[in-house]
């Protein structure tokens, strides 16, 4: 009896992404396998590293398989548990397939404890976004009191959460976005020093009046705005590249100015940046988080998505900027 | 009376310098002001970094100005001391003008002591470029035992030593270089494992064959050969940037594969290198690169062009690969 829906890989795309990518399949509920439960999927997380993940070529994550679902990262309620150590209605966040049923192993799912907050935010400020910018600040950028530090993507899920933590820490931030409505919640809600559309202006222009040089740096986007900001680079910056969204769309490594003689000139470091290498501090960073949220030092701001059916709209809409915040899915009512 | 030869600045190159960018003058022997000796310069350093003092705009070294004087690392003998702390036949070196005679503050000369090598090593392996390898290899390269590392420009001053010193640390080191006579150098005498030719080799197939990837990368050079290793990054990869001789004749910034993108997957760090930040430890590398020499585990080569006049075409080689090891000029012997 197929009660179910879960999107799979329909075609690996060829640059951008569309309706085509994906193929949502009416399927039966999973049997929970000894160890497994099955779960309910309340909000589905749709991230820009999943555009990876369709690509054949190496990685640092696994590519998804043509013809198989998808996978993301999901909050979802517990609806029965052949002993995976989880009570029926316990709410969970886990990798789970795009999908509004899904079994999973009981050791590779966690209970969502978000407090007053809602339960999405487990995918959001409280969850991999929020982590990636706790870490990618904390042991990467190291923004110090008194630093200009810029973020790009800062509107996002990860820009948000990194710039206000840089501002936690004395930096002035200026955050570049795609609109002014974001420039202005960056600037008017989320304590940036000041924001920079880079649609409608010249970001190297505008850095060169804001600030007398970088020294640090969060990058989500690379590209030009990147390129922007490397010539402001100031002596020992630290350059942190958690996201290249601007590029992920490219079939060919596209091109672009030589930068590295920049850090010949600054001694500047630049370092990568994954979040799961961080996996046995994860419990630092969300109790860090919530604490912050909870005080109202940490504003965050979702943009959700009804109905499944719609995950491949939200997910392209990552590309083209149209999240304010975390980008999630919403599949289903809890069921309290 | 004309009794000195001194190169000045003709005017700023566009694109490769040439014989019109530099203007040899006969002038008089300078006076020495109290406090600065008059010494004759014996063997004079080109540099590749010294194609950016050409330049107008900004860099981390002061550009040199039109009709003012070339200046570069020289070894000298002190003919004259007007109170500046050396007796008349010290040799000495300093930060000179090319020139035959030329005065200087005694503050700015430290005497050589080079032992059983030649005083000309005093601009090689046991001066400038000796000590940029020793840190750059130290501080930031950090080749660790059974680590793969390459090196561009691996026959060149900076990279036959930074190889060596990866090869003592236990790495297997590839050296890229643009002859086969240069590799066999680098293999036959100086101990690296392995050695690849540019100029007839594809450099990012060969390093597939001889490497299961590269841990630590020490770049000279920048250009196609960086995007070759970059694509063979390792995780957790070092790279250290110590010069982009291949970039260094354009006039705007050339483009390339926009590369950054690799870090998030390998989670690399890529930093830029200046030696003179190490001033403080100039002595600790000279001591211990003369130690390494003297024990045998150290092989240098020098490319001796004789003659002032020729000062310009030992330059410009450093550009078409000319030079194997350290390029100096003989300006006079020394008068022992």
């Amino acid at each position: 009896m197929a009660d179910n829906r879960r999107f799979h890989l329909a075609t690996r795309p060829e640059g951008t992404p569309d309706s085509d990518t994906f193929d949502l399949r009416e399927v039966d509920r999973p049997e929970p396998a000894p160890g497994e439960a099955l779960v309910r999927v309340l909000y589905l997380s749709v991230d820009p590293y999943m555009r990876d993940r369709m690509r054949a070529g190496e990685s640092y994550a696994q590519p998804w398989e043509v013809g198989g679902p998808l996978y993301g990262g999901a909050v979802a309620e517990v609806v029965e548990s052949n002993g995976a150590g989880f009570e029926p209605g316990a709410t969970v966040v886990g990798n789970l397939p795009w999908a509004e049923y899904a079994s999973a192993d009981g050791s590779d799912l966690t209970p969502v404890d978000t407090g007053d907050l809602p339960v999405s935010t487990a995918l959001g400020v409280l969850g991999m976004p929020g982590r990636t910018a706790y870490f990618g600040v904390r042991e990467v950028v190291e923004p110090k009191a008194d630093d200009t530090m810029v973020v790009s993507g800062a509107a996002g899920a990860v820009g948000s959460v990194a710039g206000q933590l840089g501002g936690l820490q004395g930096a002035d931030v200026i955050g570049v976005a795609g609109s002014d409505e974001k420039v202005e919640w960056l600037t008017g809600d989320l304590g940036f020093t000041a924001g920079i559309n880079y649609e409608t202006e010249d970001v190297r222009e505008r850095l060169g009046e804001l600030a007398d040089g970088v020294d640090a740096y969060y990058d989500n986007v690379g590209g030009p705005v990147t390129d922007a900001v490397w010539s402001h680079l100031n002596v020992d910056a630290r350059v942190g590249i958690c996201g290249q969204i601007a590029l992920y769309n490219d079939e060919e490594i596209p091109t672009g100015p030589r930068k590295l003689g920049k850090l010949i000139e600054t001694r500047a470091r630049v370092e990568g940046l994954l979040v799961r290498d961080f996996a046995p501090r994860f419990r630092e960073a969300t109790a860090h988080l919530g604490e912050l949220v909870a005080r109202g030092d940490l504003g965050y701001r979702e943009t959700v998505t009804e109905g499944i059916e719609n995950a491949p709209d939200a997910f392209l809409g990552l590309f083209d900027g149209e999240n304010v915040g975390k980008q999630v899915v919403k599949v289903a009512e809890t069921s309290e």
